[in-house]
């Protein structure tokens, strides 16, 4: 059963693996609640799972520790379990979907673990792992279902406290339940009245269904960029936890998070990866009854992929009307690409990208396409800059 | 004359306005020392500038605070002076060149200065802000030839020997002088022993060459995109104080420096522009005899526009090999994309990007290029697959 005690101690424990991550005040971003970050981001291993791995860890036996680990992890919990094995100088076999971005593996192989890469989806790195686990007799470090995991993940909630003991709510991302199970039940037994509320992507509602029909629901599939959090079924464990402590779950939409991400790059300097970044989309985008309250944002993680951050900041920007693409049609005559050029200049737009196409089969002889990529201020500035050019003649064709 | 007792007091008085930044020991950057970063990046207005501002704008009498404060900056400072005029409820007027990017100029606004944009380049902007001030008698406050400014900045040499007592060395980026005259005075005045080393972009070596050369040089242009570093002239005092107190100063190469924010990114989940990463670069590519000692960077800023933001990861990616783009010559037969694909998948690479173009006037009549983006390894592995193709018949043309 899990207690304060064993958060305490989990606490304890990590004192030697674990930087206690800095709460840090957003005042730059546009909510209407007193907004804090605690940064979990910049957590060793760049997500809080490292807290949850090592604790259960450090409570193995030596016979189990003789045997080594096996884990299952797109992700984060892969590079959490690979550095506490290290720590603690014990094997760790991880499976792997092969669709795992680089970064990542190389990241968990840093840490000294053996990666297996499974052909096809996490479900199938599942099952590879319960098969090598059954022939290595390994623990299996379950990455949310697990009394002592949840117990690491509670140790977030009393640093919060610490920081911020007259917080009012705490807004946790979940996927399984692990970490906000941890959170809440530590915030809880130590002040009740303070609010504890779950975010999940809207691609994968499964907390948030299995809450509401009182009943573990499995979905079919899940469709969000933010892959930390993109679990078909909550725990056993994480669901009566959920269902004890939480007060109300939310979703948000993958552009509301691309938005959060761009946020927080933006004004907080701060990378985090879709699972880490839906707290503050949902403060952000008022999921929650916070108006003037001091309001905690967990922001659980920051491994995002680096090939696939441009594509999150230019949706962030478009959605924010600070990037506009769009395709105007020109008569091919000299001179015509300095006019809009000098029109769209004349609006305060930056032209980022042009492409001026004449070869496509479906235009006029004698007309060409211009493709634009403009940074502008928002969406009414977009408008305006539309607005003049269709006035001076130009016929915007998408 | 700069004293330790003015860089206490600005700590005192910085008390309200600053957050003390994290010291974050970087674990995974790989270099030959014990790195740590002091975070001013996650400063209030994204830089360490808010200190030296506001400590400046303290001091000034009612009658000076009654005719306001001017400053010209393309950048931090603009933000920094802005932020400061605003707490103290005193008119501010910023001159910033009018290339200054968009979300520079909303921040500075969004503090409640008045911006004025001046075309042309930094030195317009100043040489505006010089009459303006002339004309309205406000106080024109400096970005960093200033011995209060300087003092403001020097707070952050406290900060770093009350979060890191025994460090060996400091790691400074260098634009004018300002932020790294503070930090030497405070912590050689309070530790002779520790070495202070200043990094300049190589496109914008003037305090380099004027400590080289014995004298203050100025510097006919300046070409790096660590913007907030690019001064063509250093102050008298902060050529003064550097020449005393620093003990070396490097330079880096823009190339470097995308290498530093892009692992920043990756490893520690931080934002740094590219005058905030010249430190880190410094660090990561040898240029000071730290082997094996604890070393601070200070990262000084993270105010790097978003949308140049993927144009430094992509060049930094390419750098390490870890992105690769290259063109091959393919016979415009049905299946030849597919072959390529199936290469290139076995070889352990993504594919980001494709273009496939048989337009190309110099192309023969049957050929056609096609163009590939590849998320790659490291630079061995780029050949590796190159090799392959070219074993299997395709000609690489670029």
């Amino acid at each position: 059963m899990l207690t304060l005690d064993k958060i305490y101690h989990a606490s304890y424990v990590l004192k030697e693996a674990i930087r206690p991550t800095d709460m840090i005040k957003a005042t730059n971003i546009d909510t209407d609640c007193e907004l804090y970050l605690k940064t979990e981001n910049l957590q060793i291993t760049g997500a809080f799972k490292a807290r949850g791995a090592y604790y259960k860890i450090s409570q193995l036996s030596d016979e189990e520790r003789a045997k080594g680990v096996i884990a299952c992890s797109a992700g984060n919990h892969a590079q959490g379990v690979a550095r506490a094995a290290q720590k603690y100088g014990i094997k760790a076999l991880i499976c792997m979907p092969d669709s795992a971005p680089i970064s990542k593996v190389e990241a968990t192989k840093s840490y000294g673990a053996e990666v297996v890469l499974v052909e096809g989806t996490y479900d199938d790195a599942h099952d590879k792992a319960v098969e090598l686990q059954k022939e290595t007799g390994a623990t299996f470090i379950h990455p949310f279902d697990d009394e002592l995991v949840i117990a690491g993940q509670g140790t977030i909630g009393l640093e919060i406290l610490d920081q911020l003991p007259d917080v009012d709510a705490v807004i946790v991302p979940i996927g399984g339940g692990g970490l906000i199970s941890g959170v809440a039940y530590a915030v809880k037994s130590l002040n009740p009245n303070i609010k504890v509320y779950g975010v999940q992507a809207a691609g994968a509602p499964s907390m948030y269904l299995s809450l509401a029909h009182r009943q573990i629901e499995t979905l079919d599939s899940v469709n969000t960029f933010a892959d930390g959090i993109a679990v078909k079924t909550p725990g056993d464990l994480t669901f009566e936890l959920c269902s004890k402590y939480v007060d109300e779950i939310m979703t948000v939409t993958d552009d509301e998070v691309a938005t959060a991400i761009l946020t927080l790059i933006e004004k907080q300097k701060l990378i985090a990866e879709g699972a880490g970044a839906v707290s503050v989309a949902a403060a952000m985008f008022d999921k929650f009854p916070v108006k003037n309250k001091k309001v905690c944002c967990l922001v659980s993680g920051g491994n995002i992929d680096v090939t696939s951050l441009s594509r999150v900041i230019d949706r962030g920007l478009q959605k924010t009307g600070r990037l506009a693409e769009f395709t105007i049609a020109l008569t091919d005559k000299p001179g015509e690409l300095q006019r809009v050029a000098k029109i769209i200049s004349r609006q305060g737009a930056n032209v980022v990208a042009v492409s001026h196409d004449r070869a496509d089969l479906n235009t006029d002889i004698n007309s060409c396409y211009l493709r634009l990529s403009l940074e502008t201020r928002n969406h009414e500035h977009i408008q305006r800059i539309k607005d003049e050019l269709a006035r001076q003649g130009y016929k915007i064709v998408g």
